[in-house]
């Protein structure tokens, strides 16, 4: 099972997934300068972003929105990064939020874990249902594959449906984690954890110790830190033992350099401390020894 | 407003929509043939398809799912047969179902409203909530752009997330249809719709007459006819004078040779028929006289 892969990765070095949400502009030009080709400039860009992280953090998440923006050339990019990432033993989670049904989804599975395309683990949306997951299971099953399916989300409007109290006062997201958790049961690799995780913000603290005792094999992804609002110690409630889960930086990483004067140069090596200073900041919350 | 063309297009040519769900393996052997790409074989497919019927249906849908599973060539395909239809002044709806937050909305937004895969029309995914909607205001207001937001789908895991009751009783789609009805207000086209619709599968019939009087100015987007078991009395029930929605098939129209022995040689014409033949069934059931 792909969980004990990544369940080991955060136990030798830490729960921080460097999220590849790459736009132009956050390229130093000096380095945009450099390539002729779109995709090359993104491509390198990352390269140098993951070569510069690479024993530091757990996996990495690339938001394919960012290079669908681009049109085919911004997708050629996308696959060459999915596919320098894996080249090197590391993780690549495609953030895709795909949901569709039956045959729709069927070629969803298609596109993101074969193919041009193929990645470790996706994101998946549930709105249209459980049965929308099922097409993906068999390569969950047998091919090494994970998903983490969107729970609870950290932005404004996560109120808007997820928020949503049944005629028992539970809430919406929480009979989806609950709906997600029993099939995952199915999918527990040796660590204990499933191949099926969940999609959580980190920005409520209050929810989140009795979430990670509910959903005790749940393997977490927990975007939301640093640009969006969480902190550590909300994510640390996520977290048993420092794993079980994945904190999320894009920007923060990203753009470490940009609070640097001259940082542009070394912009690669500007990421690669924030994401140490992030790690060491989450494990110090968590109470634990820094990797 | 671009739901005023929309109107139009059905007003002359009835509300049926083809969905150009285009997957290899329905495309007849000689055909395949002609070509040595997979994505011409796959957009001359498409592009006879739509030679043939574009007279007798009012829009194309595009699903992107079935050019995704075949990478950067599929998508290269999905970027011909979005051009061609737009290039005949017909309207190109994308069926991609995206939904996500904040800046990742907008790379969506410019990846389906500009460039390489510039549409008409997108649906969306509101799981996380109505301010994911946002980004691509803009673009219906001032660049003559539409969405469909997903509310309630015709498959049997609808019930999971969709059919939830909340604590009064209503249901998760009818929260989420009052919701975009309320916004799709301030974007009302002459015709009286919005250019803000919804996506409603069309096997309810007991509810839809409910629906359409509730929301009255919301055109609607229907899947789920023919091969998803919906028929033309449930689709009717949607429709007021005919208009105010379009319906989708897409495997009956783009298999339809297959129901006729040597029919692969004029695949373009028995899908004409097919989507002429629907076309006359929903209008009967409407009790309207055929266009």
């Amino acid at each position: 099972m792909i969980i004990d892969r990544l369940y080991d990765e955060v136990r030798r070095k830490g729960p921080v997934c460097v999220g590849l949400d790459t736009s132009l502009e956050y390229i130093p030009e000096w380095f945009r300068n450099h390539f002729n080709d779109i995709d090359e400039v993104l491509f390198q860009f990352n390269k140098w972003i993951i070569d510069a992280t690479l024993d530091a953090v757990a996996c990495y998440k690339i938001q394919i929105a960012y290079y669908e923006a681009l049109g085919l050339k911004g997708l050629s990019a996308y696959k060459k990064t999915l596919d320098y990432v894996r080249s090197l033993g590391a993780i690549a989670i495609a953030d895709i939020k795909r949901g569709d049904i039956a045959k729709t989804a069927e070629m969803y599975a298609r596109a993101h874990f074969e193919g041009d395309f193929e990645s470790d683990f996706i994101t998946l949306n549930p709105y249209m249902g459980m049965d929308t997951l099922k097409p993906f299971l068999s390569y969950v099953r047998n091919m090494e594959k994970g998903i983490f399916v969107l729970v609870r989300t950290s932005n404004e409007g996560a109120k808007d449906i997820q928020y949503i109290k049944d005629e028992k006062g539970v809430r919406v997201y929480a009979r989806v984690a609950e709906k997600i958790h029993d099939l995952s049961e199915d999918y527990l690799g040796q660590c204990g954890y499933s191949s099926i995780g969940g999609v959580l913000g980190c920005t409520h603290i209050e929810e989140a110790a009795k979430l990670r005792q509910d959903l005790s094999h749940m393997f977490m992804l927990i975007p939301g830190y640093g640009a969006q609002g969480g902190g550590a110690a909300d994510v640390a409630a996520y977290l048993k033992d420092g794993n079980g889960g994945i904190v999320n930086s894009s920007r923060a990483i990203l753009l470490a350099y940009k609070k640097h004067e001259g940082g542009e140069a070394h912009f690669d090596l500007y990421a690669r401390r924030e994401a140490l200073r992030m790690k060491e900041e989450i494990l110090n919350a968590a109470g634990l020894p820094e990797k």
